[in-house]
């Protein structure tokens, strides 16, 4: 769905605070992964910290080439504090199943997640803040930017949009069947993952739309969390 | 599905930190309406400061009474560090839908999330973490518990439990259509919502599932994200 990126870049290093000590086998560091994974998903969580308080904020979220970008009300105290250049954690995950062992242990979830730092920019020009929106929205809803109404300079300046370049990065990926010890195998209990999926649903009409207007369709093409067939 | 509470709890406080300025509307402080979030969820998103340094980790939880539970390796770096009863930031966001408005600007998303902040504590004592280990169990998969081979000693041992109480917290939820300009009703724009459901697949069995051990009934049972119907 994202545009190919016209020079590839290379992989993520990993860090002091990236590397991973405890189930390393599941870390990647691989752009194709955490692109996949960012394409995939809609909602982050964004940490912060305000006189020492963590705050996590959820919030939605796209990419473009090696930023990820969120936006919302110029008056929010997440954006105000975060554009200021303070340290950002940017995560995201996606619940993909439950595995159930044949031990609580050994018991587990499927997932694709990631966790970014560095520190956000605000974008300051409007044009700049105008063009990633739509391709915000024509993620989401591709060919719907044209039809709305444009924003107004008012409902832009109400808008701030943040940026982070991702840098330190690293995914931490689960898939597949459970891992039992190799003793329990042979137990008389059921194990086997039972897959979560995100699904699309009907969508609904506003009950004030306008007389004649039909279901356009770009709705079929919302995809929210999918797993990529190919992987 | 959880037990009800002996002794009805008073709602919660808002705090300089929960207090909601902006968007107010949607802001509850009812226990009524945090309880049904957190018990609908699995994934929240633990924040935690080191050396200034925000961190956003997503793991599973559970809820007992006015208590959340998260578990995890001993040797985990989140859990290490909470354990010592530093700042916590807790999160739930459940992705509800996409709200498509006949502006960008009134675009948004259905959502029900709740922020709580205070600090975790270990449980020490075995007997209370096996006991909370398997409320969490049974509310994913009620009656496996018993069928588990139950953990050993060292087991126990290698898996911290965390608990934190529910005390300054703060949910936020959004549901219908979108809210527009007045003047925009009128405009040729589809406008409505998308739902984003949360389905439960079809179980898999492992591939070295022992011949003749049938899929259980309680695998029907598995409920995550679900909307209270009576909401």
């Amino acid at each position: 769905m994202a545009p190919p990126d016209s020079a590839p870049l290379p992989d993520f290093e990993p860090t002091p605070r990236t590397k991973v000590k405890r189930l390393w086998q599941r870390a990647c560091y691989d752009r194709e992964t955490v692109y996949g994974i960012l394409d995939a998903g809609l909602m982050c969580h964004v940490g912060y910290v305000i006189d020492g308080q963590p705050y996590v904020t959820p919030t939605a979220y796209w990419r473009e080439e090696d930023r990820v970008y969120w936006h919302g009300s110029s008056a929010s105290k997440m954006l105000r504090n975060l554009e200021t250049g303070i340290p950002c954690c940017f995560t995201v995950a996606i619940l993909d199943g439950l595995v159930l062992a044949r031990s609580g242990f050994h018991s587990s979830i499927n997932y694709r997640s990631l966790m970014a730092f560095g520190q956000a920019e605000k974008l300051e020009d409007e044009a700049e803040k105008l063009r990633t929106l739509e391709v915000f929205s024509e993620r989401l809803t591709p060919g719907r930017w044209d039809e709305l109404k444009p924003p107004s300079q008012q409902e832009l300046k109400a808008t701030t949009v943040l940026t982070m370049k991702l840098d330190e990065v690293v995914a931490k990926v689960r898939n597949g069947p459970p891992a039992d010890d190799e003793e329990d195998y042979d137990l008389d209990v059921w194990a086997g993952e039972v897959p979560v999926l995100t699904q699309i649903g009907a969508a609904v009409d506003d009950p004030r739309l306008k007389a004649g207007i039909a279901r356009p369709g770009y709705l079929a093409e919302v995809s929210i969390n999918a797993l990529d067939e190919t992987s």
